[in-house]
């Protein structure tokens, strides 16, 4: 098969198709997206060499139970121990021995196969498209946010960031209050949110300070500072950037302040299923374009271009 | 009066003694304690001038209602509106428009007489000796954790840090678990925590990571990555070091691990007054030297000295 390999430089190979482990499905990859976690590997990010990509949709070839077997789906990328002692936690995204698909110890979506735990898979509803339903797993990760911090409807929210996974908080959080904005550095992406309904600025706009939460998206060691800020004393600030560095954090504020910074991570793929099926979140406007696996390389390239937001890679 | 002033350079002067206005106290100081925090302010931080320092203990001589008068009490450091958007919410140590004893706008206890609301002030009860009931202030801070954070039994902690605040800490949090440890770099110090019955160790010696919680009181910027090593996946870091300056914080663990950060400063005196009062908390040997307000200066530089934990002024 062929697929996108990362050993140092990316390059499209032919591999053989990948055999299901105990308890794993085999899946026919029919579309996946290049998140920026992508880029970062391509940097170094987590040492990982080998096939890459995380957010697909695919068709269930083989399963050990057959139950999902011809079925679309969608897949979490952690494959946990059920034994350690954050799995005995029911915290399983932590699993002290999980793998993660395309990013640590598995190889990932972009290829023509690849498999997962029968477990981990979600059919997806009729109605969602395949390019649409690449995006599950990146909106899962701005609905874990709700799982994390209460956020109720006259809760006033800062989300710093206009790119896909600030986009993506931001509809969600708009979800639950109406008391959200947006700040981002590029007008054309801002008004793709604006279009949604959701209050949008540019970054160097006055944003009243105060937020009872700031979800900080910017993917860049300087917004945490602005996210400190922005956010009220006894506010949460939710951490989404994965920056390779480490980023100054001017802690007397955060003490003085009783700031709560949360980390947030992986998310649930149900509630990110049924707001798309329901479209209640909007990603069709993100996807900028699509490439042919073959082009996988370039696809990696243009997915760098700040004129770019989603590229897609068919199989 | 005498008193110990800082405006540039610290140094013992003489006063008028301070009028109190409307709904304030007057109320003659005792003893009072040095805090880290006056040594920071002697090094610009919060561009304080004036009448330093914030733990006492006093006589109340004059009092709007009379209530309080001929009583000796300690005293809450923020003097707030009541009417801005923070108190409104009830945070009402983040008041907008505060005053802070000693620290922010409002002359402190290192004097003969100092002024506080009443409503600050509380009755120290009689079996508490005045050296002992300077320590209500960073004790309360201490306390400040638990309304914060849900300690349970089971749960363990680890406190960063052997200094007072980092001590008071560590015997605030083993009221409610048996499961912590206290990681300091002066043994001398630590054995003042193992004679209470605290577990404690050398920083450079070995401890389990995967705490539920983990307490940064180590007052250095180092602090903050090796609490985030220390701390579990989805568990909780308490920053209570004030450091002046940026610290850096390896954002990836924190957002992969889904950690909460929570800042942490003043807190409530009612625990903090009924643990001095059953002796649950045990400060004494904590008190290092005693010098008269005369020799202020001494005592100030005395305080910096890494030899030493508290160092009391009496009036």
């Amino acid at each position: 098969m062929k697929a996108l390999v990362f050993d140092g430089t990316p390059r499209v190979e032919e591999l053989p198709a990948p055999e299901p482990g105990p308890g794993e499905a085999l899946v026919r990859v029919l579309s996946a997206g290049v998140c920026n976690t992508d880029l970062e590997i391509c940097r170094g990010y987590m040492d990982f060499h080998g096939v890459l990509g995380h957010e697909f949709v695919g068709l269930v070839e083989k399963t050990p139970t057959r139950a999902l077997e011809g079925k679309r789906v969608v897949g979490e990328i952690n494959c946990v121990c059920h034994r350690c002692e954050w799995c005995r936690m029911e915290m399983f995204h932590h699993c002290a021995a999980r793998t993660v698909l395309g990013i640590a110890g598995r190889p990932g979506a972009f290829a023509e196969y690849l498999t997962l735990p029968e477990e981990n898979l979600h059919p997806v509803p009729g109605n969602i498209r395949d390019d649409v339903a690449v995006f599950t797993e990146p909106l899962a990760a701005a609905f874990r946010i709700l799982e994390q911090v209460p956020v109720g409807p006259a809760d006033r929210v800062v989300v710093l960031g206009d790119g896909k996974l600030g986009q993506l908080c931001a509809q969600v959080l708009a979800t639950r209050t109406r008391n959200l904005v947006c700040a981002g550095r590029h007008r054309w992406k801002l008004d793709l949110l604006a279009a949604r309904g959701v209050a949008v600025c540019l970054e160097d706009e006055p944003v009243a300070p105060g937020a009872d939460l700031v979800v900080e998206a910017t993917g860049r060691p300087e917004g945490l500072a602005r996210a400190l800020e922005l956010v009220r004393p006894e506010g949460t600030l939710v951490l989404k950037s994965t920056v390779a560095e480490t980023i100054p954090l001017a802690s007397v504020l955060a003490v003085v302040n009783e700031i709560r910074i949360v980390g947030s991570r992986c998310g649930p793929f149900r509630p990110a299923l049924a707001a798309l099926a329901a479209g209640e979140v909007e990603v069709r406007p993100m996807i900028t374009e699509a490439y042919d696996l073959a082009e996988g390389v370039t696809a990696l390239a243009r997915a760098r271009d700040p004129g770019v937001m989603k590229v897609l890679l068919r199989m």
